[in-house]
């Protein structure tokens, strides 16, 4: 059973000033509890059904799991449909990476599902790091963690001062741009940043000030624009097929 | 102002039983429906305020177009944030085309936002004609007409028998699978069928029988799986690397 004060913090996690004050944050689903078990985060608790606790009681012993039913579950988490199992996880402290290997910048993009979207399709192509400019989504808001469909343990996302992050790195800097060089024809080093913007605004001025190359993905059709999680996809598969 | 009965017409063509009814189906929020003004498609009405009506007053001159509030479209709409305009549209009767060019063929992909980013990834990449199986999302549903972003008046898809079509195609059917080829390495013909699988059923076997090539997008990390959507776009930018 959930207790009152459970079912509280459950629900002031939803929120992103409840999550910076406790430092703490929900994972929800059974995909993304299990995803736990071999993450390096730090539960705290997982309040799961019967069902699914039976089920996974080897790979679940490691943590303190508390038995609920599927209506109290459901009442207690953000996710509109069934949901077997919530856990309430510790916020890493970690600092954000120095710029090497590959990986991915990000600004303005205040959306949390494509956020959520652009860790799993990072985490596809193996891509460990993304820098996010302050204004960007939670990592750790319940939708961008539901749509990571269990990547967010595999790939740290670093709110940062972009500007300031991008003028200190020493490898080189892709920025999208509508008018950039087709990435079917870039020669992309093997380390470098791939700087995405929104899609209404764009990569802005302050950050588009340390773009080294600025590419695009060539249209072939109608369509005006590409949503920014999916440009991030077709870029990073442009880039593998030269350094995998 | 919108009357009782087109206020009860507006809330039908949300239901798929009632668009086959009447033959019409809704096109909500601003961008799509000034798209309707370059498409072929036949507009029965448009409600909208009257700054947009205003704003857009040339271009709309050949529609027949009624004033509302934003209160009383957001009430007739599905969209749950504000909008400024929505248009009954009819749903254009035509048949399946025959298998040329490069198409794509979804199996089961019964969710409307996969499809309607489906149909705008199609269009960026110039893809014209997508054939659906009968169980896959209804094109005309208003969440798949929001996600195509406009798209949706330059993309004809058919619901139908797709075994029996593939099964008459006489171009290649590449099929994505997990063990197919690696897209880096697949070499495309210029015609071809893309065959798309649900994400959680993948290409069922009454269809994958008909595959001539099977193909994967290579990973180099931890994530099992991608969206649907973006793996269509991914192999699609593959394949327009070659034949553009």
């Amino acid at each position: 059973m959930i207790s009152k004060n459970q079912l509280k913090l459950l629900r002031a996690l939803g929120q992103k000033k409840q999550r910076k004050a406790h430092g703490l944050f929900l994972v929800e689903g059974e995909k993304n509890v299990l995803e736990l078990v071999t993450s390096p985060l730090l539960v705290k608790q997982i309040f799961a059904t019967s069902d699914f606790l039976e089920n996974h009681e080897k790979e679940l012993s490691q943590f303190d799991c508390i038995e609920a039913s599927l209506d109290e579950l459901t009442k207690a988490s953000s996710l509109v449909s069934n949901n077997a199992a919530v856990a309430v996880v510790e916020i890493p402290k970690t600092e954000a990476p120095c710029a090497q290997g590959l990986m991915i910048a990000l600004d303005g993009v205040s959306d949390p599902g494509n956020l959520g979207t652009i860790i799993r399709i990072s985490d596809w192509y193996g891509i460990k790091h993304i820098i996010a400019s302050s204004d960007c989504a939670d990592p750790y808001n319940p939708k961008t963690i539901r749509a990571t469909m269990g990547s967010f343990g595999r790939v740290q996302v670093s709110l940062v001062d972009l500007p300031s992050y991008l003028a200190s790195a020493k490898i080189p800097v892709y920025g999208a741009f509508l008018e950039g060089e087709s990435v079917h024809k870039t020669e992309f080093s093997p380390q470098g940043i791939l700087l995405m913007g929104s899609e209404s605004h764009g990569v802005r001025e302050e950050a588009a000030r340390f773009v080294t190359n600025k590419i695009t993905i060539p249209a072939f059709g109608g369509a005006e624009s590409l949503n920014v999680a999916m440009a991030t996809g077709i870029i990073l598969d442009n880039l593998r097929r030269q350094h995998s």
